[in-house]
């Protein structure tokens, strides 16, 4: 599939979104009246908009779930989902629902995304899937379409997990795995998530509330960039997520014995740090030691004393492994321990681990991956079928629902980064395929 | 050689220095009426006595340069050089010089090391050097010993760098390394230099006058615990210094690309810390690819953004290489540059180093190594060669007069720790020796 050249989203967001050849073309290839074509410019705007909120002076933005720069930004949203005769609800978590009634009295197909970001983040990671399903419904709205099932479109709070370290958090609590515990955590604001929940306008007290009811939802799906830059590699601009990945970290610490580096010799040292450098090679060779989509990270080692004239005594680093088979993450694992003993006692270092947390793999529904193929094929694309390696909303709500994901080319993988860029022509598609989507899923 | 078991330095300083049949039998083999023997019983008092003086409550001590407790020791050290009939005086650096006169108008012979200790530091490193040089005044007056050569006993100031990462600072000033464009540095206790000086007693304006005039000194004597475990593991109570190494630390910079740890495969990463991994591995390799006592340490990395989720894309790290002879140190760094453009290369990381910090080897006056192992082989005592790995105030000594230094065995090679233990016997021989040095040196 290949695209025409069209404008890319540079800083300050100069979203041009063309009505590219091969989204007429997808026009012309079906007469079904959906909410095809979205309004390319009315989504550009609306991105244009949102960006506007928290922007950073050097670039990208940095709009935190629980700031002012998010509540602002969702007033904004809120008003827009309004404006598309949507009936707005906040939950006891934050979370935005906007509902457009069905005609029947069916379970609810939710989708949407999240609008909060990381510190200096980019403007699409989460604001394309929030954006694209205010759009689809205001497309539905501009094409008469009915359907049969309720639809809403959600904005999730706090995805990134600022502050609290709780990442999805809104989610989290929809599916009733955050319950009313968390919320006299402080953050690093110094805030609890109850204080912040209180000025997003919310009852703390009623944060149980929060959680959808079993049987409420027909499934979840979600829009989202694609950050491995896995597609703009294979020159394919929607993708299918399988699933998304499990993940596990755990808490490493290696202590061998600080020593003045000048005069202990070398075959003396109990160096952690050394230990610790084989250590981090280590994960990455098991990991790689199969064929397969997983990954591993060592992200930092905290190093005591830390001195350049010391010989280090005292090392922490975690281990992440993330992969969509749990039973791979635990092999290898098994086999990065024995090689954690074997450094260890070859360094005289003591190498103790600790599982840290473990989010399960989520499997998106085989039906709606079928279906999202066949909206793409309809539109006449080429999509690849890929894990999810990020953890996203969506997971959460795998464990109350069938769930779908499609991602949309991002360019060379950068996220939560300012340099975050993709093409409009593939946003355009993108959401045309989740409308095409809801229609094959929900039409009456 | 072997020594009989004897009390070992406890906390507190349980300093039990027996006259161990060694130095018995050291005393009856030599008939020169010399120091000999030092009076045990003495010399425990004044490093108990010593020790009191910014102890921990769980253990050592940390009397900072530059600090109260130091302050107060000085007071009790500068008492017992004049209780032992020395006329003291303190240069404009705060460096304490006690002076015994000589028979003869000739440059004087000077003895000692330091009292100021790290943080958390043990009660040797310094002060056997600092209290044996007035133990063995004291010596040398009971048995009414002249020499023809002045002695001097001298406490430097500030040898670790506390507050001011300015090691060996008095014994600087004293060789005209430093001079007055140091005094306006500020410590990380807010105060200057000079502000500390002044605290001292010192006016800060005359500080050049701390250098020592060319040819003011017939030659520079320490006596240090050995911090390596050399002579530990040798079983021999003395070493004899062969000389300082040289000491040189590069700063590097390994610059990757910081992504998402879950959506970047494992073949797209540009993992600096996985580069640095392998690099920190690389100097070890290169320092043990030839034989010697040369040593080479990465003693911390300091990681960006440093996330249990992200890819380190930022890495800065310390190279410290270690040797008598500065060719070897530079044979070693050429080989370690050219495996880091190797794993660079390999890794797609950027890694950088610049030369921050150089201090040369500093050789032994042979003449005096020689008088070092006469002294031993007259008291009896089995000595070895070996060189220091730590930088000593004999260091800078080295620029300005010829200098010598005897180690004395220190449990383990633990030093800069509570932990730091020596035995009560290898401290009365070793200070035996520097006795007999002196008298071989400087007797009339």
């Amino acid at each position: 599939m290949s695209l025409p050249a069209v404008a890319k989203f540079l800083f300050p967001v100069a979203f041009l979104l063309l009505a590219s050849p091969s989204m007429t073309s997808a026009q012309e290839k079906t007469s079904s009246a959906t909410g095809r074509p979205v309004n390319a410019e009315r989504l550009r705007q609306s991105l244009e908009k949102l960006s506007e909120f928290g922007r950073n002076p050097d670039g990208g933005v940095t709009r935190l779930g629980f700031s002012e720069a998010d509540m602002a930004a969702r007033e904004y949203v809120m008003g827009l989902m309004r404006a598309a005769g949507l009936i707005v609800r906040v939950d006891p978590a934050g979370n935005i629902f906007g509902h457009r009634e069905g005609t029947e009295k069916l379970p609810v197909l939710l989708f949407g995304s999240h609008i909060d970001s990381v510190l200096h983040g980019g403007n699409f990671d989460g604001d394309v899937g929030s954006m694209g399903a205010i759009e689809v419904m205001r497309a539905l709205n501009d094409n008469h379409v009915t359907t049969r099932h309720p639809l809403e479109a959600v904005i999730w709070t706090n995805e990134e997990g600022n502050h609290f370290g709780l990442g999805t958090f809104g989610s989290s609590a929809a599916s009733g795995k955050f319950g009313p515990e968390v919320l006299a955590r402080r953050g690093d604001d110094g805030l609890t998530l109850a204080d912040w929940l209180r000025r997003y306008g919310q009852d703390p007290a009623r944060f149980a509330e929060a959680r959808i009811a079993p049987g409420a939802l027909a499934g979840y799906l979600e829009l989202h960039i694609e950050q491995g830059g896995v597609l703009d590699e294979a020159h394919i601009p929607i993708g299918v997520v399988q699933g998304i990945v499990g993940i596990r970290h755990w808490r490493c610490v290696a202590t061998g014995f600080a020593n003045h580096a000048g005069t202990t010799p070398m075959n003396r040292r109990q160096d952690a740090l050394a230990a610790v450098a084989r250590a981090a090679l280590a994960v990455r060779d098991e990991v790689r030691a199969e064929p397969g989509r997983q990954v591993g990270t060592v992200g930092y080692m905290k190093i005591e004393p830390g001195s350049v004239n010391v010989i280090p005594g005292h090392v922490e680093f975690p281990v992440e492994l993330r992969d969509l088979d749990a039973a791979k993450i635990e092999r290898i694992w098994n086999r990065v321990e024995k090689r954690f003993a074997e450094i260890g006692k070859e360094e005289n270092v003591d190498i103790h681990c600790a599982l840290d947390d473990t989010d399960d793999p989520a499997s998106s529904e085989p039906e709606f991956r079928a279906v999202i193929r066949k909206a793409a094929e309809e539109a006449g694309l080429a999509t690849m079928d890929l894990p999810s390696g990020a953890g996203h909303d969506a997971m959460m709500m795998a464990s109350i629902t069938d769930i779908g994901m499609l991602f949309v080319r991002c360019k060379g993988g950068i996220s939560h980064n300012p340099a975050e860029s993709v093409e409009a022509g593939d946003v355009g598609v993108a959401i045309d395929v989740l409308g095409r989507f809801l229609e094959l899923l929900a039409k009456g």
